[in-house]
């Protein structure tokens, strides 16, 4: 489970009947719809990508619990998302052949061979949908203070994007693979028009942006904001590194150059700079929180790989057959959005919890 | 609270009495001393290193609650380390001056100013030596299973060091910096020495990893090992990216580098390559895991810096006096270790939850 | 969420599409399937019992998740027990009325007027259908040890039972009124009529027994069995006592009497008398777990009430129609016993988190 | 831990170095001295009650952390109160002998014989006086509200006292036994004497009862506000029964009777009765918040009592040798009163994690 006040739970296998998310907490009065996670559903759709693979049906939300009348109730909101048009079979033929860079091994260990191994069970990047879904709930929560939580494509295969502002942030989703940096894009298609050739995968960067946050989200010493956010960022198949503000680069730098100087503008202080992305002490300053989430490559690549028989213990070859994303950072942008905005919610929650207190 | 069996959480202030860490859920049985855990603590006292702070005596820890006869109990366990030598009078001057990159202005904001502003208070790194203390417990645990956390310096100043091997790994608490590639010590040395003349600080990057660790802990969809394992490691003031395995350089890989192909060695199955850093789909397999955490640079340091007179609104200067550390990466060495240790001896506990069951 | 291992969230509402939960934590590879679940829900089914309300067909779960083959598979189990036979109607008219010993009046503040009022909505009995279904599972692991749940209904409305010995109890459900105690069958029968001619509804008493737990099972000094147990026993609704052992009777005696001294009987140590049921320092002492849950009557009578128009805050008169449950800890008595094997499925495997130890 | 956002945990032993608490998440900015804890602590302080065991100095509490400048920071609050006056050789002796109605068998057991088992170790009333300190800070949390939490001893083996309303229970603390039914009192003391006599012990009643309590406290279906009291207050020892308003009277009653009417009065909507001690629906009603808790005969008594060595096995007698409390429950009433105010104080931050949001 994510959270405290705002709890997500996921559910669900890629070939089973659904995926889905039960979230607990979620305050009573925000206007709700079918249609407005399906909205956000459908950016993680693999339909209108390409480089992603092709499951054709947009996904459908239904919401089981929870909503009434158009408006949460405050009870706990299970959103369905069923599963349509899969065939498992090749799944039982590499059943005891662990893919490298799956899930496989560990989980056929870890749970005794009793997993649901059709697609990836679990670990499918299908469950996701419930993640994007939670999100698009928590969104209403955000927009009562004027949050906003946007993601790009900031990196494939070592190509990297750029973005300068929340004006191009906007246009994200709009943009080629959610880079709103048509330079980049080009240079993206190259890269993974030639990964796909080669019958390979290629890894990606996600950044999340959030703006207007206020000051003071956060419960450290231990629950601090990039923890928690690194926690579930992590719930996201595929992803190996998180960094915020200016990351890894800040153990290059000099602390006069990483520290982000304080001014005045309109009144309010803020940061010249903002290698902290946005947290200090583990607590939101008011600037924009910015994160870095890092996408391994697909691991389902057609070309040979060794691996092992489970049942005798010999060593052997797997070809992972169909389609799959070339790039599964692509699809991971709406996820990392809608996890900054899960976790923000929950923080936001908890910050009223104090703020609420009548001095 | 880090942690649902082997449950962690930290206490205290800079300059206040002690810092400290209650521990929930230890079992009981095993053999522990203050002399443990003074020793461990040791490891992150900035007397034996040379560019961190001078606080003079050694930290000695205090166990105050859970351990019996020299063993403990089952008990939550208390341990405290007093604080002593603290001037706190610099601070009083600077307190409504935000020193750049520290958590002085977001503390203000959400604690209204009620917070204890003396030495960074909850925000000192003074605080680490609390999870320090209960890593050397968690070692406990997980000498049981034969598990063995290690940790190094990698990188400072973007000078990266190399380590080939756990013998090496062995060695880095005996090494200068705590790193055991001399090579690379004899550059950090120059990187720290310049930063120091100017004045300046630098960050720095600390590598963590575990070995003979089981196949199978971990506890997806949400509680990945790499989820719970960031989430504990950004505890630790400064913290601001994690990785694991290639981390980040998987994003510009291909999958069929990437992936981690599997072969038999002595009977058991492991991996030709450890781009995974030892865990797939947030389960450990069996593999070392490896993790590495950017530490941003001290943000305490000598230059002139801008900031805000919290009272006034208006824009000022700061020049942070004190000895500091030139690189806050070096003494974080043995709390990424003890952090580690903390995060496997609860998964370790949890996955004894089922592997304890008599099918 | 009940629970730290085994861990038990439920949804739905009364006449929204579906009740049910979602249970994290299941170890892999219990036998499972719809047949299980649906065969303890049928024994809260209003069917089969007389002075139950009278929704006709059966429950049938549906397992969405988590069973892959008729086997669990370690992954989030998700049950759904769709709702049918629903007239929502009447509660359209009662909606700013509140009915007297009901949630309408805290559920229409707490959620701001926008919870699902129909049929009670979250707060209808029939969300324990979601428990009981939990409880199915969490049987399946207490199987593994041997621990057997039992509970019957104890009082109705003053007239109580007694049940001698596991013999009896092993019969409860075939009995009438879940009663194996056939003389006082008799009285409660009188009593149930009586109230059910007056329109009126009568309170009752459900005890539950585990019986083969193991000594050490409860995590003081918080984590109580009593404590865990309490509060989720609290969490059926029309709960409003809750005693472990000879619970209140023990505030009237002495501890001469009250002790239970141990003897030794098949070279186990055993206790005379279990007026602790089961339960010493929050610890099972390995004597039958006795617990005993007083629920207040239906709170839906047909009886003329006073309410308080929320809408004009004008005095006014209810009278709560349809067919209710004269007594509503009949169909509690499957439910207390579920709840008893969720806890305990739970202190399980936290048990084997300890136990599974190799010192 | 208790509670969500105010979060409690206890640690200590009875004759080790000190007893204690850790309070997470208490808001800053509260007006908080050691006096205001010892003040609090004073009323469990065995001096000033007959009955009552013979420790003869008043606790101290020592604030180890979280205030600064006597008020609360935000940070989390570590408060001792050290142990003095033990005498543990008693102890030793009766080591493998467990006392019946004590935790020292499944101490024993679980633990692994590791426990301290002097005075009881964690498992001694003396614990207590960590849940009172927390329950000094939640008091300063529900001021703010104008909730008021009040306790008083009700019944004494068997005998029943009477508090008529807010004015009487505001002297509870300044009447012998903490009781202010001085009629009632009169008979107590031959309850306690006659008992005392007879090297004997005996039980009673608590009850606690909180006023201005805002409607909308309490987190169904799970986090019930009945729930999470009875978790609370089973972590007090030898409690071993709670119920909430009438309680388990309610399941000999008719709902015709046990349900509350609402009216009006002074333009608030209240019930006539408080049947359901001011909750429904796991939700508080703005009426008065009425708990019971029965606790157990103190088990230590001089009469000599069957037990069983763990050594060889063999039944032997054991007698408890000693001063020790007649009635358990006389300091037990400010202790009621602490964990309700905890609990309360939880749940009054959860509920401004909700009220907060600006719709």
């Amino acid at each position: 489970m994510l959270g405290k006040m705002f709890r997500v739970s996921l559910l669900g296998e890629s070939h089973g009947k659904a995926v889905g998310v039960l979230i607990e907490g979620c305050p009573p009065g925000l206007k709700m719809s079918e249609e407005d996670i399906d909205e956000m559903l459908a950016l993680r759709s693999p339909g209108s990508i390409r480089f992603t693979s092709r499951r054709r049906e947009p996904d459908k939300a239904e919401i089981m619990s929870g909503v009434f009348k158009g408006y949460t109730t405050g009870a706990p909101i299970l959103i369905l998302i069923y599963n349509k048009d899969v065939d498992s079979s090749p799944y039982e033929k590499m059943r005891f052949k662990p893919r490298p860079g799956h899930a496989d091994y560990t989980a056929y260990v870890k749970y005794r061979g009793f997993n649901d191994y059709r697609g990836g069970g679990m670990f499918s990047g299908r469950l996701t949908a419930g993640l994007v879904a939670a999100g698009a709930v928590a969104k209403k929560i955000l927009s009562l203070e004027g949050i906003e939580v946007y993601a790009y494509l900031r990196e494939v295969g070592g190509v990297k994007s750029t973005v300068r502002n929340v004006e191009e942030l906007k246009k994200a989703y709009e943009s080629p693979f959610y880079c709103p940096d048509l330079d980049a894009v080009e240079k993206f298609r190259e890269v993974l028009v030639d990964a796909a050739w080669a019958g390979d995968s290629v890894g990606g960067v996600v950044e999340g942006v959030a703006v207007n946050v206020p000051v003071g989200l956060g419960e450290p010493p231990i629950d601090t904001l990039e923890g928690d956010l690194a926690k579930a960022l992590f719930a996201i198949p595929a992803a190996k590194g998180v960094e915020f503000g200016s990351g890894f680069k800040l153990a290059e730098m000099r602390g006069s150059e990483a520290n982000d100087e304080y001014v005045v503008r309109n009144g309010r202080i803020v940061t010249l700079t903002n290698n902290s992305g946005g947290i200090l002490g583990g607590i939101s300053n008011g600037m924009p929180i910015v994160v870095r989430v890092a996408f391994k490559p697909t691991p389902s690549i057609s070309r040979r790989q060794r691996t092992v028989d489970l049942r005798t213990m010999e060593e052997t070859w797997i070809r992972v057959e169909g389609r799959h994303d070339v790039c599964i950072a692509i699809r991971a942008v709406p996820v990392v959005d809608a996890v900054m905005s899960i976790v923000l919610a929950d923080h936001l929650l908890r910050w009223y919890a104090w703020t609420g207190i009548r001095y």
